[in-house]
Formats: structure tokens, sequence, C-alpha cells
């Protein structure tokens, strides 16, 4: 098994990488994990100008000798190289998993729209010794090489329809684009990071009232961390909120999941197991 | 001319309804103002609960001795009454105009979708004293009582084009949803406050790769103030932003608009003048 690593998003560091390559050295030693240059570069917000985050990206996912790509980092970015990166996917793209989570959904998201290899919701690969002490990166890997079950979000174990997990920030930026996928019968896993309740009321908003969500099978509701202050007190919890646009969406809400930028982060297989 | 005042936002203070009060009876001695007693309520975040905001809109919305509905104050909210408003108003509400801007967005959005009465961007009923000396509100009120053309944004003395105003982050939630208007052949204004750039960028993105905005004339952007710090600095500004975004899109980028969260308010007629 070889992975490789691209930052469509935000850059990591080499000592990010280091610890990375320890883990995967201690635990995995039978998978070679390589880090693109480009996962170093850094302009402004980004690792690396557009077209560098494209190309790597294309350089890897085009590569038959990986069998997987493990985003590195989130943060913000992957939106800016869809356009040029989906239309030049070869067959080799296909074969390939593709791992990550928040901003990463827009890209896993548009692959999953074209049933373009196979989408992971997990830890990012520059998670290590950050917010993941090992647990998410070893549930990622267990999954990725043995099937293992045991680092999947708990409901997967019975609940046998499709799934997807989305932050809801990423996910509500999807709607009303052809990047999109289409969820039908799905159900749809939703976390988020770093907003006043106000915000992610509106965002539920859209998320209920999207043409294109219409007919999906229910929704999840994963951590909502780092609630930035509502002025005045919003007055309802997240899970109050969900439940009342879940009404209004006319979908069933199906109770907690354990997604999120949290140490803990569930691996969510986008589509059936 | 008699104007009634709502609040399917935020709650507005009695000091706020008697600020506007004086300045009518000394300006517009002729125009008669009536603020619903809603929007004095407050619950959480809002001017009253849903149902209470839902009403009041309806109830003066729906009355024939009102000319004009004047929205109070912005905020978030507006969008959590669609469901409740828009199968019940009658011909009375297609006869009047509707006034505001930011959060108002969500309404006016959708009452224009469905070509219902007339929908006007421009300052809100309570701001004037606040961040409005009465400029904002006099350009309102001399398009609405004489169609003096002194308040309207520039670029539509020349341009004879249909044009709507948004604030950015209603418009994008607006996307994918069936209370977006149908904007084709518009040019289309929008404007920001609050957020950090590389949220700015994931909203033009969506903005640009929305299907709903595939027919657009061209785009304006108005003010965006009160830019939150991106962390990295982002490098590049909102104007450099929406011209590459414009790019994408295939749509013209056709310069300033005079619109915004600031003093200087102008004021946007939907569709053509």
């Amino acid at each position: 098994m070889r992975i490789g690593v691209v930052a469509p998003g935000r850059s990591v560091s080499h000592e990010g990488s280091l610890r990375l390559a320890a883990f995967m050295a201690l635990t995995w030693p039978q998978v070679e994990i390589v880090f693109h240059p480009q996962c170093y570069l850094s302009e402004g917000h980004f690792a690396g100008p557009d077209a560098a985050r494209a190309t790597a990206f294309l350089d890897y996912a085009n590569d038959p000798s990986f069998d997987a790509i493990w985003f590195a980092r989130g943060g913000y970015g992957s939106n800016r190289i869809l356009e040029a990166v989906l239309p030049h996917l070869g067959p080799a793209a296909n074969r390939k998993t593709y791992i990550g989570f928040s901003d990463m959904g827009f890209l896993m998201g548009a692959l999953y729209a074209r049933r373009i290899g196979r989408q992971l919701h997990g830890a990012m690969a520059s998670s290590i010794g950050m917010n993941d002490k090992g647990d998410s990166a070893a549930w990622v890997l267990g999954w990725l090489m043995n099937g293992d079950k045991q680092g999947l979000e708990p409901s997967l174990l019975t609940d046998k329809r499709p799934a997807a997990a989305f932050n809801l920030a990423i996910l509500t930026t999807l709607i009303g684009t052809p990047y999109m996928p289409d969820l039908t019968d799905h159900v749809l896993m939703i976390e988020d990071v770093g907003e006043p309740l106000y915000r992610i009321d509106r965002m539920l908003f859209q998320m209920a009232h999207a043409t294109q969500l219409k007919g999906i099978a229910g929704i999840r509701l994963g951590y909502v961390t780092d609630v930035q202050e509502n002025d005045p007190p919003f007055n309802e919890t997240p899970e109050q909120m969900i439940v009342r646009w879940c009404r209004e969406m006319g979908v069933p809400y199906l109770g907690r999941a354990e997604i999120g930028h949290i140490e803990l982060n569930r691996v969510v297989p986008f589509g059936v197991i």
C-alpha cells in the first residue's frame, strides 16, 4: 500500500509530516507514505498558488502507484482547484481512496458526485500529534488496509443505508453548484466548527430548503465545536436547531454522529459500505 | 402615503422608532409611519418568536391601508418566517413596496422571486441616527414618494438593465433554494460585512458556480466593511477576488456600487426602473 499526501488547502509543516512518518513506521511499517513537496509551500492563505495545488493533486491522483490520497490539512482552498482538476482525472484516479474532511469536503463531494474513486471522511494526514493522538489516524488506516470496522461511525454498523459526512459550511457552499453530489437516500452527517449559533441556524435553513437535498434519508448531527459567542444569546442548542430544521425539511433527525473537529473523529465511507 | 414598519429579524428600541418619527415629522410630514408593536419584542436573537414576526409581517403586508413596508432592522431571522408567510400574502401585499437590505434580502429575494410587490434595497427604518445621518432614509423616501433619482445607485442612471442588490452572505444562502429569484439578465450588486477574506472568497466561489446565476448580466461590488482578520493574511483585496471569480463565472465585472453597511447606502429598486 502506497499513500500520497497533498494539500489542496493550507500548508503543513515538516514537523507535521515527520510526526506522521514516525507513527506510520511504528504502527504500519508496510505502508509507504509520500508527502508531495507542494504540502510545504505557502502563499498567503494557501499551500502554494492554485495552480501548484491543482498540479500536485493531479500528479498523485493520476499516478497508478498510489492506492490512496490522504489530504494533509483543511482550512480553506480545495474549492479553488475544482475547475482545474476535475476534467483531468484519468483512470488511475478512479481506483483510489480519498481521505479527509472539513474543507476537503469540496473535493470529496465533487469526486463523489462524479463517482471518481472512493471517499473516506476521516482524520487528515497532519492531524496526528495535533488534535489526534493517533486513534483517528489508526481508524482511517485500519479501514483502508483491512476493512477494520472499529473506527467507523457507530451508526454505520447497523444502518446499512448509504451515508456521507460533511462540514456544514462546506456542504452549504456546495448547494446549488454542479459539484454537489446526489445524496438521495443517504444518511447525511454534518459537523461544524467556529461559528456563532445564528450562522449555524442560517446554514441549516439552506440545507433544509435545498432542492438538491430533498430526497435524503435522514440527518445525523456530529460535533459542533468552538462555537463563537452569539450576541444576544441564541437560546437554542445545535441539537434543538437541527430538530426544528429537520421538521421543516420533512426529513427524519436520526440522532448524533461521532464526527467533527474532535480528537476522536470517526470514519465515514461515502456511499454504502 | 402610509408606511408600516415590521421587524422580521432583530428588534428595535423605542428610541429608534422615536428618531425616525421625529425625522419624518420634520421632513416628510405628509407620510404616516406606523411601527408594529412586534418591532419591540425580544426573544433570544430575534424580535419575538417566529410566529409573532410572521404574523406582524402578514398583518401589515395584507393591510390595504399601507403603501409600503419598511423593514426595521436586519441582523438575522427573516429566512425563518418565509415558509409561514409566503402562502398567505393576498392582493394588498402585491401593491406594496418593501424596503430594506442585509438580512432582509431573504424576504426581498423571495418576494421578488414571486413578483409580489416591489423591492427596494435601501436603508432601514431604524438606521436613522445610528449609521445613517438621514441621507440614506431621505433617498429611500425621495424615490418612494416622488421617484426622485438622486439617491439611486449611480450606475442605474445610465445602465437601464434590471438590477438587484444583496448582501453576499444572504445571496449565497438563497442559492439552491426555491426562494432564490430569477436574476437572468440582471446586474447583480453585492455587499458584505463582518467576514474574514477567506469566507468572502468561499461565498464568491458559490456565487460563481451557482447554476441559478448562470444568466446574469454582470456583477458590481459594493462596500465590504468590518472585514475580520484573516490568519494568515489573504494577500488579495475583495475587488481582486471578485475580478477572479467573475472570470471563472464567465460574467463581466462592472465595477463598484455604492451600497453596503455604510452611512451613504444607495437605493437599488429590484428589476427595471
